[in-house]
């Protein structure tokens, strides 16, 4: 394969023993453009998570179970070996290169796409083999004839009326922030932290509306390190807010002279090894994996930003109440495929005002397919039949707001199992949704609500059972959530995801999530107590219940869930929709 | 005050400018005998949680809210002033300390009674001060002229048909951790875990028999330091399960002569620091908070300790029965005081085999007692009344188990609020018992489960859901619990009281405890699951519940569970008491 080829000549020039390549950006991004798809224009490999490791005697691609059949099929014939991460024998990368790298060997990668993180675990990995790192230069980079450029499209002004605080109050609240930890310095690198502090949004990044930039807050300056063309048309109200813009490659060099009076704030998880490394050896750092100021503040919306994002998500309500309807009512869904129905919710979202994007990539998953929780039908995908469920989890980027919602909707006759499965699903979406509780509460401690039922049939499911979500930003933020490893306190006015699910392999996926707000509940003389709050209003698929299963309390709370959805989304909707509505949003009750 | 005056000429001498007095034992024990109660002696003040530092100037006692009351009586004219823990403006006594230590100063306690984490701490608090510590000395012993000698009765084995498996098949567990934590010697320190280890019991310490000693445990030998006349009657039995008898007081020399070749593994929060400070500076240790060899092992029962815990279990839940049918049909509680009830629940446990002792001092507490969740009713205690609530929570130790149950029963008309609050613990207690789930869960995952019922409300209570306990031993043992700090994975065999409760201050108390048992529930592609079972049967007073708040399942779990006490209690019980127990146990049906 002339890739590789070329990749170990430009190797045995510099004398590597190997090279290591990712599909990662330099802020650390979940998307990124095709610019820093460098691994899968190397190995044809397109999934979301690989790594490749080049040395002059095998190329191998790790990468996870989600994508093993994938990786087999876009492998074929290219000369990279697979390996099958998790799986019993199979080395990690990094294990991997301990054993085949020769003591004292040399270790190539470009640094601007490794988290400082990831570099510090490489290096603990290799300690013992006394490694050279080569990652000033971007080797695959020299071999890409074809690149994609980096994206120049224009940034865009993220409104006062859907963005609340100006960026002056952003900054002065940061700085509020940097006082508490004691530094005077503090660097944002990923691009929803820097659009939200900024005010600003762009097309640099799939799904996310975010612009590549750097931002660097002292106490008494904000230096923005972005493309003058992008920001060019309101660049005058940026330096107004108090940012003094730099050109965008200029952080490095900038960073490395900054006096070593003082004290700086990164975050080592985002901020790539090359800015780390530029930093003065010389200016006390402070770097816990545990404070990140932006993610801590963008994460409890302001009230700007609720109310926003209420209207956003009824907004995605009515496009959801069309979508089912239209999958419902379709007189031959066979001749629809998973990518139309994709389509089909773009297009609805199209509708709405001040729509900009999908929020990511729809999961539109008919039978088996949806048993893979992260199932993409790519350009086409399966067509339809009518029986059995069929699962979309979608959502889109408003100016007003971030959604993401999962329904798993029946498209013909399902069995007494399915809707076992269905209905343990929706009670652990229940018992979650009604909880109470006090200040301090963490995911960890709520994070079973969403998963009892299925346990008590000795069934589970293999992720969280939230996220956190951004704001016209990114569908997957921090730093809450809801899993056995969720440590963070719920504060009202946070956004988290709840999604309870059951896959049964080979057959059937079931997911329910809606996006849920903390609100303070009440206070007496046990503290404050928050409650969730659901801003999506979309029907759960009732022919799918079990009623039989559902205690009196759930059976009351689904009803007043549908009550609602049909309250507030039916004056969005055309009149047969309105009287689709009504039907799917009728009671259940108990026969 | 003689004894201020005494001790502060014996700190002159010392040129000590501080001298701190606590409670504590040299095995930080939970319970300790007379000989160790220095901080009560020089006080006076007898409640379970006191510092006292004594300077040239000031004495202070420091204690929590549970005893703010009581020790103000109890220091009333002794010249201590009284700093109320965790109230506004309060200095802990560390930072008390740190403020009133001159820099270079000298403070002086029994490092005896210290454990090498709290001295830790200290020197944390009190580093920039260059404190000298003089440790070697215990004063107040010096002027303690009444002081009780420490205990010699004879220790006991524990037989075989209830230890199960043998000391020197528990060594040979002991050393497989050993070996898979890398260590070469091992230290047991608390008196819990050197009584399983050798199979032995005593009378050392108030209601766990446990006996004065320590183990060090080694890859050839198990070194045990026993006072020789307590183990005399079977001192070749325990040489031929493999311990090697040293004096008691040999301990430290013996640690100062370890060879440096090997490593200790010990517990910097049971190891006092002299012990700690007597090991050889160049001899590797282990000192992981998360690492306690034998807490671990105990915590898991093996089947002959289950099997026998069920028994002591029942034998409890027949004297349980008795007691309450006592109380219940009194025809005149006004003559019974608090303590007379723990006195009737000592002798009916009398009656029953292998009893040994109480395993902790009865909390009966009536009316606005039981809100202060630690009351104790002394030697006296109130009078009963025929209203409300009254409130016990009581334990014995058996030769086949160690026990724990809090009921709160009817003594006359209770409130429809009473009737909530009860139902509302009650809800917590069943939701825990009947959770099912997955290897792995730990006690900070389930916890919410036992207060989503009150949360509801506005309600919680401010203590722990629940503690491990021992067999024959301590009434609390880790390292598991259930609280949101519980972070160590539930295993089958593990026992665990689930005690949610409510506290209505100045009015009552409620709290509904039982031990259950961990065990292996199924196991399906997902994984092991577990689940709860309790350990003692008996009734929950149905006169309190407020059944319309129950759903099917609890009602259905609830009657189940009384069902099941009728079955395996009624046949230990008398006539009259099986008519009582059948009433008591009648399934509740929903009006």
């Amino acid at each position: 394969m002339m890739k590789i080829k070329a990749l170990r000549d430009l190797m045995k020039e510099r004398g590597l023993d190997a090279y290591l390549i990712t599909n990662g950006d330099n802020h650390s991004s979940e998307y990124v453009t095709g610019h820093w798809k460098a691994r899968s224009w190397f190995s044809g490999f397109t999934g979301s998570n690989g790594t490749v490791i080049v040395t002059h005697t095998e190329v191998g691609l790790w990468t996870d179970g989600r994508y093993f059949i994938q990786a087999e099929k876009q492998l074929a014939g290219t000369g990279i070996a697979l390996f099958k991460m998790n799986m019993p024998g199979v080395p990690r990368f990094k294990d991997y290169l301990a054993k085949e790298l020769p003591h004292g060997g040399k270790l190539g990668f470009d640094g601007r796409v490794i988290s400082m993180t990831d570099y510090k675990e490489l290096n603990e990995t290799l300690k013992t083999k006394e490694i050279t790192y080569a990652y000033t230069e971007d080797l695959v980079g020299m071999i890409w004839d074809d690149r994609p450029a980096l994206p120049t499209a224009p940034a865009f002004e993220h409104a006062p009326r859907f963005a609340g605080l100006s960026a002056a109050e952003k900054l002065a609240a940061v700085r509020g922030e940097m006082e508490k930890h004691g530094v005077t310095a503090y660097l944002a690198v990923a691009l929803d932290d820097v659009a939200w502090l900024m005010n600003i949004r762009g097309n640099d990044v799939p799904y996310a509306p975010v612009v590549n930039a750097y931002v660097l807050v002292t106490t008494d300056a904000a230096h923005a390190f972005i493309d003058y063309g992008k920001v060019e048309a309101f660049a005058g109200k940026l330096e107004a807010q108090g940012f003094t813009l730099h050109d965008y490659n200029g952080l490095a060099g900038f960073l490395g002279n900054l006096p070593a009076a003082g004290k700086l704030l990164y975050s080592p998880n985002k901020t790539n090894m090359l800015l780390a490394e530029a930093l003065p050896k010389d200016l006390p750092t402070k770097s816990d994996l545990d404070v990140d100021i932006i993610m801590g503040l963008k994460a409890v919306k302001s009230e700007v930003e609720l109310s926003n994002s209420r209207n956003a998500y009824l907004k995605e309500s009515a496009v959801l109440a069309r979508f089912i309807k239209w999958i419902k009512e379709n007189p031959d869904i066979t001749a629809i495929t998973e990518a139309d129905t994709a389509k089909k919710l773009t297009a609805l979202r199209t509708q709405q005002p001040d729509f900009l994007q999908d929020a990511f990539s729809t999961i539109a998953a008919y039978g088996p397919n949806a048993a893979q929780a992260h199932y993409s039908p790519g350009n086409v995908g399966d067509n339809l039949k009518p029986d059995g469920f069929f699962l979309i989890d979608t959502g889109g980027n408003y100016f007003d707001g971030t959604t993401d919602t999962t329904r798993t909707i029946t498209v013909g006759p399902v069995t007494d199992e399915m809707k076992r499965h269905f209905t343990l699903v929706l009670k652990g979406y229940l018992a979650v949704e009604r909880a109470i509780f006090p200040k301090g509460t963490k995911g960890v401690q709520l994070d079973a609500f969403a998963r009892a039922a299925l346990w008590e049939y000795g069934l589970d499911f293999r992720h969280g059972t939230g996220h956190g979500i951004g704001y016209c930003l990114c569908v997957h933020e921090g730093p809450h959530g809801m899993s056995p490893n969720s440590k963070v306190d719920y504060e009202p006015g946070m956004l988290l995801s709840v999604e309870p699910a059951f896959y049964k392999a080979g057959e059937y996926g079931i997911r329910t999530e809606n996006i849920v707000e903390v609100y303070e509940h009440s206070e007496t003389e046990y503290g404050k107590f928050y409650g969730f709050r659901s801003l999506l209003y979309c029907p759960i698929d009732t022919s799918a219940i079990a009623v039989e299963m559902l205690n009196d309390c759930e059976i009351s709370q689904l009803n007043s869930y549908h009550q609602r959805t049909y309250e507030l989304v039916s004056p969005l909707l055309e009149e047969d929709e309105r009287t689709w509505l009504y039907e799917a949003t009728r009671p259940v009750i108990r026969g």
